[in-house]
């Protein structure tokens, strides 16, 4: 933040500040992406290869009607794949985090209120969600640890442009 | 960045580039974390352990002097642990990603850098690391997304206070 021409120095403290005012300002329904769900019934094998064909690091768990019921994280299938169960049979609904345990954000929250329940829930992905039918929870994106970082990466390469 | 009394409105695109300005201003070896590190020699099924023990989602893997070798993420070992090996006797380097395929991140440099290369790498975790003797890199600390997601919600917890 040196003085250059054009703009005023307006000192650190400002500066920390603004970091706070701009992702209180950008919306995670702007940010979000596309969310990775298996059905309660796919078995822990079966949501592994999901996770790695489509590159993500957290499942989100739904039932037939595309109600949320669980988040599987790698830890989460990790911790089951390293015991004695047979992958195959067993569901991963047995190595989901459920609801209600499951931190949440909403489609209107903020990218701040994101980033803030990332590190106090200490989970690496938030399923993004609306109220449905009969106020279940609707899955339509994610945000993760990912997101905050390459906007922070974003925001700071517009200096080179 | 609404205007207030004592500031000046400075404008979005400032506000943008100062983002950039602090993060490339705070540096890693003031951010870093104690890294977690095994052996080479050490089993899948001991890495895995040590994962969940520590509660770290990427271990750093060295030889005998200190010197690191490898980086094994929960995805590398859940990929193994889906497998038919035997955990308890295949070896974590038989797991990991190995140098010189490792992006790593030096102790001197900036958080900027550390955010810019975790997204390119798409990778959770960098080793940070100094030249150690003969050459070869010497873990000092670990920068991941949690890092920088830290920081950003720090920064802007600011307005709070």
């Amino acid at each position: 933040a040196r003085p250059r021409v054009g703009y005023f120095y307006i000192g650190d403290h400002h500066a920390k500040d603004l970091v706070g005012d701009l992702f209180r300002k950008y919306q995670v329904k702007d940010y979000k992406s596309l969310p990775v769900v298996v059905h309660e019934h796919t078995t822990v094998y079966d949501a592994v290869v999901t996770m790695f064909l489509e590159d993500v690091g957290t499942l989100f768990v739904v039932r037939d009607e595309g109600v949320l019921v669980g988040v599987a994280s790698r830890k989460d299938l990790l911790k089951v794949a390293i015991g004695q169960s047979n992958l195959h049979e067993v569901p991963v609904s047995v190595a989901m985090t459920r609801m209600p345990n499951i931190t949440t954000i909403d489609l209107e929250a903020t990218m701040y209120d994101a980033a803030r329940k990332l590190i106090e829930a200490e989970v690496d992905s938030l399923p993004v969600v609306r109220c449905g039918s009969e106020q279940q929870l609707e899955v339509v994106g994610r945000i993760t640890k990912t997101t905050v970082t390459r906007l922070v990466v974003e925001l700071g390469s517009l200096r080179n442009v």
